[in-house]
């Protein structure tokens, strides 16, 4: 009798420590290889920060043979089997910082160890390979090549963010700057991180030689790496603790995905769902595999909808895990001048339409349809989202969503081409040259109509709502007042 | 000995179990009803979403009974009592889906059971009636009607939503569609929901005639029901959760009550009492009726001003609870042109001013006192809002607070009345047409001055402090540039 | 055997009490001062959310002897000692409202007892004196002075918040009111709170005569108190918690550090550091001191880049504490036309620049050198910031971000050159007037030029990563559309 109170006290204080602990405090050092341990023995000092964040995450405590051992649903390791000499310690330092190093530029002789800076989705492939199969095709893993070889992008770019100067009293475009390219645009769409031999960096009291990286440092999420690979993984999953929770919550989508040009985190906030996240989030379970609708969490976050592997509490899929992006989605309502159905291919620089242009729309509206997905894709994806929105809500409830997201996806492309009407008029007019589209007064007035404002409210729509947010914020009200504006500017101008 | 061991372990195992389960895993099933228990059956599969957040919820664990058993101040119940049918079993689905068919066009037979899909305010009065009682008189429950049948509203609202057409260079307006109504202003203000007949639906396997419902899904807080009453209790209290501390969180009030025109939330965002609440709100609990000041929370949230039933640590009453959302309210502050005295009643179509018009002022500031509160009704609702602010600051503190806001409500009309005489000043020149007062530029920016910036400098002064807000963000600078450009825009136009 | 298990029964017991009650239930009474217990008596019952809130504090739970005995990384107390009779005594209210009487104004007979209404720095530094000596020279203990002493600021001020009134189809500025100065600049500021002899108050059933406090109630970080002293320790420890950890989220800061002017936290929450710590916060420890870099938390808010003292695991010092929130600052980037070195001085009013005017920068540029703080100073306060960034990047990466920086601070200071070249070109054509340098349309562009677009990108670039921020939301867009539309309105004017 005593040894079961013994026994169920020293349960009890075990279970306790647990719960005050979130986090362990000692790596397991059982199983890390001899090139981690000795990577830890310096950066425990010189990057303290870097060395808690891992020693936190699954990666410190996992070997790939015990993540391999799981079964199917609750895997969080795609690949069937790794080298022998990973499967059998836990994934530290040296195990992804020593990946291909023949392939990588960034490669350097670190004590002795040929480590590589950047760890890129090929080196995290060796372990995540179907993560990594469907990413890199993917749009979000061309979001550099589809930005920096599409020359109507690359126009808007250079519109914005390029210097100027005053001359004549009028403004005059100079160049961009690498510097400022990382600051904007190609902070979330991602540098092209390039190797310019070495250079003497200063740590502590030692003077290191380390890879002189250019466009560094980025996380954009189709930066192209010294490897010559697509992508970060760092993007999502940030730092060196690879959390899955973090990639789940909102504010990991929210970091590129806001207003005013992708208001997506924006019209999220305002919903129903997000009031019921905001208010309960921190009694949900954001860590488990498989996720599980109705035990860990109540209402979506962008990564339910959009590529998480959601169970029932009896464990039947409702979809499975993806990681291209837009796979569940059938129509794209942001970024360009019309809606259309998404694109057949990641690399949308490839596109043309009629008027020759790397577009899937042309200027009123037609769709370059070779290079976008058919009906029957359009349909098979549109059921695939409404399957997962009828985990929680009635099928007329459901049906009824989406025939308003059509009629609001139609409305707001019309009232585009209102715009489009009147930008071209103003060009006929010669009040507004046409030469570049993006730098004059009534240009700019065109681009906030799609760029911003139809977007806003397609969003508001589609997410279940931010009536606000089409009304008044950057939606209705905006699109009609900028009409007005632009009618009134052709006005003033031709009479002087 | 051994047996207060025994005890005692037993008794910590048991704590523990409970702090580790945030939520019952399963449904007390003793007192369900037949039917209830046959909805689960299916829609355990169907909808699991739905099931779960109703096995979380207190219905799920409690008869009306039980409920009705408490003591005055820790009630959820305002029925004095309940039919005998509904007393003894908890509170499932089908106790709430099966009230009052017979009002119910949207009621159908489902596998042999007559029920209704939505379950309105009507309904939820069967165990709710003060709380019904409160809200459906109230501005809110008369959102849906305030907006639709004054006929001012209805120009302001088909000017911005309706679609455009270009003709001539010129913007013209068409009409607006039901579901854009549903986007954007109806959305918060609520629908009418009609049924339509019977429409086929396909569930998985299933083949289901269910009712075709129009205007649908909507939880605006003065949707018109299909059963004919008026309100949403949904809009606050979500899903089948029915949690008040969803309704007690802030984000609840901010789907509909934030910026450019109701900013309620974004001001309390920038205010000390959201630094604190921000700060400290997981330590807090939102689930203990009464609401503990001191003890259960420390700084207020909307709901604690504006609803909540409020004590002290030794249980006396600071507020009582009311659903009537501006019944704490002397002065209305937003939404109109300028400040007035709250109405008396929630239909404010019924109000007419000097010009003939449903609005609670005339053009330039005069009160159509007769529909609003008096002096008296005002000075007691204001005493009991300070007898609230006492309970966390010193008397002169709050005095000083409500002279400020008198001073500033003072101030915003002026400069509202300024813009007002600007815009007179553009018709008598025939720079712009009356005809519509919404549609031209001086007069979206006329708009501007009440719609966003006086309402949102009022807000920052009432809530106790957003600075910035007040400031640059939509307060006095945007306020000022306004007239300057609206004094611009005379000019400019006037010379041509 | 059995005293073992009874005595770990107890711990365990104990144990679980700490966890689940958050806060002390009951005031620890046994060193509490007389007439603090006084205090109480009444004021339970006056004002429950004050007394629960310091009940809540370390105050309420520490005497200075107590906090004096903790070693040096630990201690919370900066004093070496305090005098006799409040060394033994837990801080209540006496302790702290009864300080420097002589000093306060504000100071008055209550119940036979001399209060103070307000606690000021010179009252805090008997017990934290390196707090307020770091915190009252700095520029945020001048905030107020540097507003109402620069006549530049002044002139703008009184622009954006006076009354106006339209007098010939003009706007006319009059004068503005000390309610909309608390409103707005001096809720952030401070302002200058002063005694107007006493007032009766009615407080439930008692007539109480306290000190009629002017330009009151207010929390601004530069307030000048009845007793002379400058400063609000209050505007960041809030009301009487005095919680460090609501100190260390960044929701403290954002009360006044927001867009559109001083966008750190609208900046801040698109960054990868918010991405952490909003999905990880509630997992962290916001109270121990030293705070502790990877156990206590992860990545940084506002405070740990700024102000606290940080430590590695091991206990090795990354930063000091400073509560001179600029000591840690090269570079002042956002309030001004252009970006400068840090002024070496708290009291910028002081500052001459060519032009003879107080700002650290002349029209065009070119700093006022003098009163600036020299390179050697700017180069050491950034190796202090590198080893902050050190602790969880490399050494690589770092100098990476700062030469970004540098550059992203060149070119919108080149940016901003550009609108004022335009801006001095409307003034030579006399299409503005440069009188007033604030009030025509012309100007208000160029002010959102440096007070709005080119601080956020500054704050974008600094902060590493607010991508969206400095290209569509508040950057590069605005500040480039912004030169367009000056261009545009010069020619439109022009030509009249």
């Amino acid at each position: 009798m005593r040894r079961v109170f013994c026994f169920l006290c020293c349960a009890l204080f075990f279970c306790f420590l647990m719960t005050s602990q979130a986090d362990s405090e000692e790596t397991n050092t059982l199983n890390m290889s001899r090139q981690t341990k000795r990577c830890l023995d310096c950066h425990e000092n010189a990057s303290p920060g870097i060395v808690e964040d891992w020693r936190a995450s699954l990666h410190s405590a996992t070997t790939p043979k015990m993540a391999l051992a799981k079964e199917r649903l609750t895997r969080r390791m795609s690949a069937d089997s790794v080298k022998e000499n990973l499967g059998d310690v836990i994934v530290g330092c040296y195990e992804c910082h020593s990946l291909n190093t023949d392939k990588h530029q960034d490669s350097f002789n670190h004590f002795g160890l040929k480590i590589n800076v950047v760890v890129s989705p090929q080196d995290c492939s060796i372990c995540h390979p179907s993560e990594v199969k469907e990413y890199v095709p993917s749009k979000k893993g061309y979001a550099f090549s589809n930005l920096e070889k599409n020359p109507v992008y690359k126009t808007l770019v250079k519109t914005v963010i390029s210097q100027k100067a005053i001359k004549d009293e009028k403004v005059e475009m100079l160049e961009e700057s690498d510097h400022t390219k990382m600051d904007t645009c190609y902070g979330c769409h991602g540098t092209e991180v390039k190797v310019d031999g070495l250079k003497k960096v200063f740590s502590g009291p030692l003077i290191l030689n380390v890879p002189n990286l250019i466009n560094w440092p980025n996380q954009g999420v189709g930066r192209i790496n010294p490897d010559g690979s697509q992508g970060s993984c760092a993007a999502c999953h940030p730092r060196h603790s690879f959390s899955i929770d973090i990639a789940r919550k909102p504010y990991t989508c929210a970091q590129c995905h806001l207003e005013p040009d992708v208001p997506a985190w924006n019209v999220y906030k305002e919903s129903k769902h997000a009031n019921i996240y905001s208010s309960k989030f921190i009694y949900w379970n954001f860590k488990e595999v498989p996720w599980v609708l109705g035990k860990d969490f109540m209402t979506p976050t962008c990564a339910a909808c959009h590529n998480s592997l959601i169970v029932t509490p009896k464990n039947k899929v409702i979809a499975e895990r993806t990681h291209d992006f837009g796979a569940r989605l059938w129509v794209r309502i942001f970024g360009l001048i019309y809606s259309h159905a998404q694109p057949a291919k990641g690399e949308t620089y490839i596109i043309k339409n009629k008027d020759g242009l790397p577009m899937p729309t042309d200027f009123i509206t037609n769709p370059a349809s070779e290079y976008l997905i058919n009906r029957d894709e359009q349909s098979a994806r549109k059921k695939g989202m409404m399957n997962l929105c009828i985990a929680c809500h009635s099928t007329g409830w459901v049906e009824n969503h989406f025939v308003k997201l059509d009629s609001t996806i139609a409305e707001t492309d019309k009232m585009v081409l209102n715009a489009t009407l009147l930008l071209t008029d103003a060009w006929g007019k010669n009040l507004a040259d046409k030469t570049n589209p993006f730098d004059e007064v009534i240009e700019h007035k065109w681009i906030t109509q799609w760029l911003f404002y139809a977007n806003s409210i397609r969003y508001a729509s589609a997410m279940t709502g931010a009536p606000d947010y089409a009304a008044f914020k950057n939606g209705w009200w905006e699109m009609t007042k900028n009409l007005t504006a632009m009618e009134d500017w052709i006005k003033v101008h031709k009479n002087k």
